[in-house]
């Protein structure tokens, strides 16, 4: 049973079969269709603005994008120290942007402090040997499983703004965010200072989708030449448009979202109660980070649940992730399981 | 009517099934899957050889990231001025490779003459302030809609080994080379000395899939992370592995690239009668260059049929291309009112 | 003799005292000293404007800093196909401006004309498949030794303008070209539309000195940044303003460039009269480009006269180049040299 | 009086002198001149090893170039995070690198510890997501003004090829630092395990040199390429060739180190003695790092003594730096004033 990730899932049948619809006949390519022209409309009401939206296909080139729209090559990009632009993109932005710097800010539970991040950027020399501070990017799901307050996101803009920094929010779980928080799309985004979302579908449900949200429109021709170059103008956009509005239909995205959640919810509160589990960070959304005795991290995986072990000791760090297909059924088995082989 | 272009078409019903099916249930994530791995032992038995294959969503991608691996970012990539790679990629090639210069060898028909890249090789300066060559990118079937036989391949492959360049084949339409020429893939690419080919898939029926084929194994760790920086490495490898699989089953794409091109000599030799036309380059393919005179084509417009107009004059120079979709009815259609309209 | 490039003469006697006097005692660092400010000061006079100054070693350095202000990494920079930054300087336009396209518009005597400019533009497609007008980067005095006059220069920055291109001159023999035309500095610069100009000094006379003069000071910023990184940013700036600030006492600058121009065109005048010869260019400047029978190439060259040639055949066509080194005697030999070989 | 740094002082008298005698008459361009060659020869021998030499004007570019013949643009180079390279270069590394990831290790002293670097090379991923460990960069004399012993560097660059890291050695003070240690050029480049070598010339008295030392002359061709699309190829190469030799010549720049790190041992001896001080790190060559009571701060500086203030406080931290040009009188000066303020 699949505990490891959410990309690990396949895909939601209410995706899949608007693909399996979007495959017959001859429509415009490049995104000149018209079902990538009302996709484009439906994500401007879904952020109740006017945006500028491009499709691709992961959330490395989503991320990529928006920073090389938002720092010069010879910029400076503040990011918290775990962030998957930072630690996991091969080196990404630095290819995008040409070069930037990425400037790690630390802070606990996956957050970036808004104070710290001031503390950081007024830290930077003013005289051209230093590459001058220039975005910030934020990640929501952090990449501790906690969940930004669209408050705590407002006051990091502010920061962003005081120093005219652009603002980039790493949304590959952006739905889960909002389920959490009860937060609508604007408000986690452009109403908290937001100028570039990275808007995951992939993780959610989807099979391979990552919307770039501009809510300054006229970065939109810029994009096209970068994505263009960056080998991301798919020319069949039907397939990818169709994922979108799919996603987006009848709040799929948050209700797929919200369920996920709560399945990592259950998981949590149960796995609580194993004498020596520690959960070692809130779980907002649904991911679960925990440290629970040797025996039983063994045991599970001797029972077929799948997870990341990230550190070894006597209680081995793990991650658990619960997703779309993730089922009670599932959640309570492994909660079983870890009961028995605690109690053993 | 869609003669505009083979990627305004939609998809083949085998690869839609193959992704459907691919999307239940969890699997690894990033190509570590078992339908991945079952693709690429797929791709080698095609190519009768062991080779590295990865799974990109554009021409352009696949394009840039093989120049990236045969050149230095100081390199010089022999390329004919009308290929994709100089004209229509915003840049990628100089992106992905860091700023290679490409420099256009002309070439009637759309094909490099073996004697003319020699020359261009040989005109370059000794000294550093030239940038030196590196390699050359040809393009199969040509942007001029003819097809290189195994032969002249070969021998363009053979001055790119004596000058110790790379041989990269944009093989955007490659079934439809192959089905032109009957010629096997080996034959088309590694046996001719093509060191990495883009292997396209999208034009010819799947919804988003190129394959990066690289015949020196040794090479495909540096892509792995190339792949990973330039945000092509998809989580949910499995949705482009199973279009793959399904291409490649029972000859599907021989099958339809031979269909297409069937369509485009259907039209052809129907167009040929029509007074005033000139066809511009031999149809080797599924694409038709041709003149017709104004009242044709203004009238092929008006009736409903679409193409590219790329000259005007009296006799404006259009591009007709046949794709999967292309039905006989369709060609005859065409040809009914191109008679109709040459005789009013 | 000498008369291979003007870069192979040593440094102006005013120039050498200019550096050795800079040579003692300690001044601020990286351009904040004295010696720096006063000398931004003087070439802002002697171009009748306010302008940020960046002195650089190299002419590539200032072309390749200045076209990376003015295009972006996506853009498509105009340059004439025998352009130095197009042929001579190993693709660093590309690597500065992180993968721009330069795109070469032919023309005579190594000029662009503005009618075959306008046209380039106009052919650029309007869709993100096409790298987009950025720039264009003209050289004056040309590659083929010529000179465009100051209303020459201003009909291409109205095409320029007309299209939102920025305007880069690559003057590494400015002097030579303003001597040539009795025009003014702000004339054959931002009067006619020029934003950035790299202004030599290394060919007329110094050590290693280039001038990177920008006429919209707000581009002195990002200047300083891509300066730095380029590692271009001399810690002990003071020994290139001295020689900027010598070259331009007095004009020592003008009335170096002129004497060249004269030993030149000297040159030229008693070339003309060898049967045979063909004076290939209008010579404006300090550069012959001509042919001449095979013995009297061969028997200068035995004769110790230095010089390039360029192709060979019954008729080489070679290049003479006078320098600040150059003299009328050795103007002379030359020539009797050429009439003794030329008689025999 | 200047203890700011040492390329606030000017040039070398016997520098001066070779760089006036290299003005006169016609030598070849861009180091074909025989003074370069016999430069190269003199490195060479100064190593103990044939090895490829390119001068270049600035410590930042001889840096960046030498780590881009090191790292692929996707690698990963270990730096201590006070390198001057993570810094105080606006991205140079990453912008010749092409976009590769400096990953800082920590040390007390600016050293890095040989097992730190095994261990953060060891907590990379091997998967495609991590940038791959591909070189690093040491400093020396460090930023904290330490010098690694020669078996100190020969450790770690056991450690390099133990995972087949680049080892570059940044040596701005290479001079100072072997005067330190009494060690040879040699130990303390190549037989320590160092591939490319940035050899500084202008921090010890030299106008604008430093020299990239190869010693894999494979790598010299290379080197060539992006030197000049660096902008770094300096057609006058004598002048540079030239303070080269002089700087060489009777070992004038050991002599000239050993001088600059006497005087700041005298500067450091006397300045311990003054209530209140705190040397902060060992006072290995010409730099001192010190905490002083701020009366004593203060005072220094309305006394004309110039040098940096890097904290504030009760006792604010600064740095001095003794020059070639710094007098006993000078030192003798500043200890005096420090004294009399500490007293008072």
């Amino acid at each position: 049973m699949n505990f490891a990730s959410d990309n690990l899932a396949g895909a939601l049948p209410e995706v899949m079969d608007a693909v399996a619809r979007a495959g017959k006949g001859a429509l415009a390519a490049y995104g000149g269709d018209e079902l990538t022209k009302r996709m484009e409309t439906r994500v401007s009401e879904v952020f109740e603005r006017d945006c500028a939206v491009v499709l691709v296909g992961t959330g490395s080139a989503a991320n990529a994008l928006a920073l090389s729209i938002l720092s010069p090559p010879f910029g400076r990009i503040f990011v918290h120290p775990g962030a998957h632009s930072q630690t996991d993109e091969c080196g990404a932005p630095e290819f995008f942007t040409g070069g930037a710097k990425l400037h790690p800010v630390a802070g606990e539970h996956g957050k970036i402090a808004p104070a710290d991040l001031d503390a950081a950027i007024a830290g930077v020399g003013k005289d051209p040997h230093w590459a001058p501070p220039s975005a910030m990017s934020v990640t929501q799901v952090t990449e501790a499983g906690t969940v930004y307050s669209a408050a705590e996101l407002g006051s990091l803009g502010e920061v962003a703004k005081k120093h005219k920094l652009g603002f980039h929010l790493d949304g590959a779980r952006f739905g889960n965010a909002l389920a959490s928080r009860n937060a609508s799309p604007a408000e986690m985004s452009w109403k908290a200072g937001v100028d570039i979302l990275s808007f995951g579908g992939t993780k959610n449900g989807c099979l391979a989708l990552e919307a770039v949200v501009m809510f300054d429109k006229a970065k939109a021709e810029e994009m096209a030449y970068r994505r263009m170059r960056g080998g991301h103008l798919f020319s069949k956009m039907r397939f990818f448009a169709a994922q979108m509005e799919a996603y987006l239909e009848g709040d799929l995205w948050l209700r797929t979202a919200r369920r996920s959640n709560e399945m990592a919810k259950r998981l949590a509160d149960g796995l609580k109660a194993i004498p020596g589990a520690e959960i070692l960070h809130p779980v907002d959304a649904n991911e679960i980070f925990l440290k629970l005795p040797r025996k039983v991290v063994d045991g599970l995986e001797a029972d077929g649940f799948r997870f990341y072990r990230w550190t070894e000791g006597t209680h081995p760090m793990i991650r658990l992730v619960a997703s779309f297909e993730t089922t009670i059924g599932e959640v309570d088995a492994l909660l079983a399981s870890a009961r028995r082989l605690s109690a053993a």
